[in-house]
């Protein structure tokens, strides 16, 4: 009868502020959501705990998980590798307990075609809303440069396409609000909620 | 460039406390809603004032407000019409607010055909998940009382249908948040920001 937790991902272009955005509603007494660890194959830091900051794997059992299909999203950066285990997240999610992940928009890709019902949140940078007073002052600017912004504009809109929300970071507690308020929100959903009286209909 | 406001309809079974979580959503200062007055035939109260209490109509005008298609929804009690006009939705919404009903399933389901865009919120009443735990200590009450706890909460649930999102009325305060969650979460939907942002993109 455990109703399953959510699988909320935030991510967004690089720069937006993602991990300030994740501190923030983590260090918030009333946020009742698991982070989600990473496995890397970078070394451990001084005073890092193995499966509590990361899970930290070597070369070859990382390769293993990738191909064991046991990472959610993975990708390498300046020869280590990052990811997301999928038991980890599974488990959490079984037990009734909403997971968070904070990620890079090519993770979030993978992470959707494997959860296709979670809840991607695109953390958008505020300046996708001041731009249209920018573009709006047309003439005071050249055209190049006015080409240019329009044109980072329609990237970031494209990358928009596969999230079911869209939070702008103008200011990190009215972000973190929002994220939170969506969660809450989620959890009211008819579908949702539908589906776990059904179930205690058909006891009977 | 002005984004609509969304409409949010507040309904659910008599008796389960509509009034109340409207009263309190009013009460908080932060509330940003605009609360729809009805209209009605019933004849104004001391103190009561047109057009902030109530639209007072006599019953030829509300008839033909019904004959016209100028009611969201409406319905008669007690002698007396009760309806919502469209035209201070509509006007509310087109100055980008959003605007409360709070209504009577009959009226959401009239409200839903003309406004399906709208937000339609379901308050439950506390009693449907309590039901799990009363349904499962069975032996110690009649079959007949079971069964007629299973019918009342498949009744409610066939209600819910109609519905958007489902807000549990177990405590006022939580009902209210959750309600106001539900609208910060609805503003943040990708397919409300994105079409803000492809009208801007298109200017160019």
């Amino acid at each position: 009868m455990q109703e399953k937790g959510l699988l909320i991902v935030l991510s967004g272009p690089s720069g937006v502020g993602k991990g300030t955005v994740r501190k923030e509603i983590f260090s918030q007494p009333d946020t009742a959501f698991e982070y989600s660890v990473s496995a890397t194959t970078r070394k451990p830091r001084e005073g890092e705990v193995d499966g509590v900051d990361y899970f930290f794997k070597t070369r070859e059992q990382f390769e293993e998980m990738i191909e064991n299909d046991q990472l959610l999203e993975y990708a390498e950066y300046v020869g280590n590798y990052y990811g997301t285990p999928v038991e980890y997240v599974q488990q959490t999610l079984d037990a009734g307990k909403d997971v968070f992940l904070e990620i890079e928009v090519q993770g979030a890709g993978q992470v959707r075609r494997k959860f296709p019902e979670g809840l991607f949140i695109f953390l958008a940078p505020p300046s996708l809303s001041e731009l249209e007073n920018r573009i709006v002052t047309r003439g005071t600017e050249t055209e190049d440069l006015i080409k240019g912004r329009m044109k980072a504009a329609r990237e970031e809109l494209e990358m928009m396409e596969l999230y079911d929300y869209v939070v702008e970071n103008d200011k990190v507690e009215l972000a973190c609000e929002r994220v939170k308020a969506i969660v809450v929100a989620e959890h009211c959903r008819r579908e949702r909620v539908q589906y776990r009286y059904k179930k205690m209909l058909e006891v009977d």
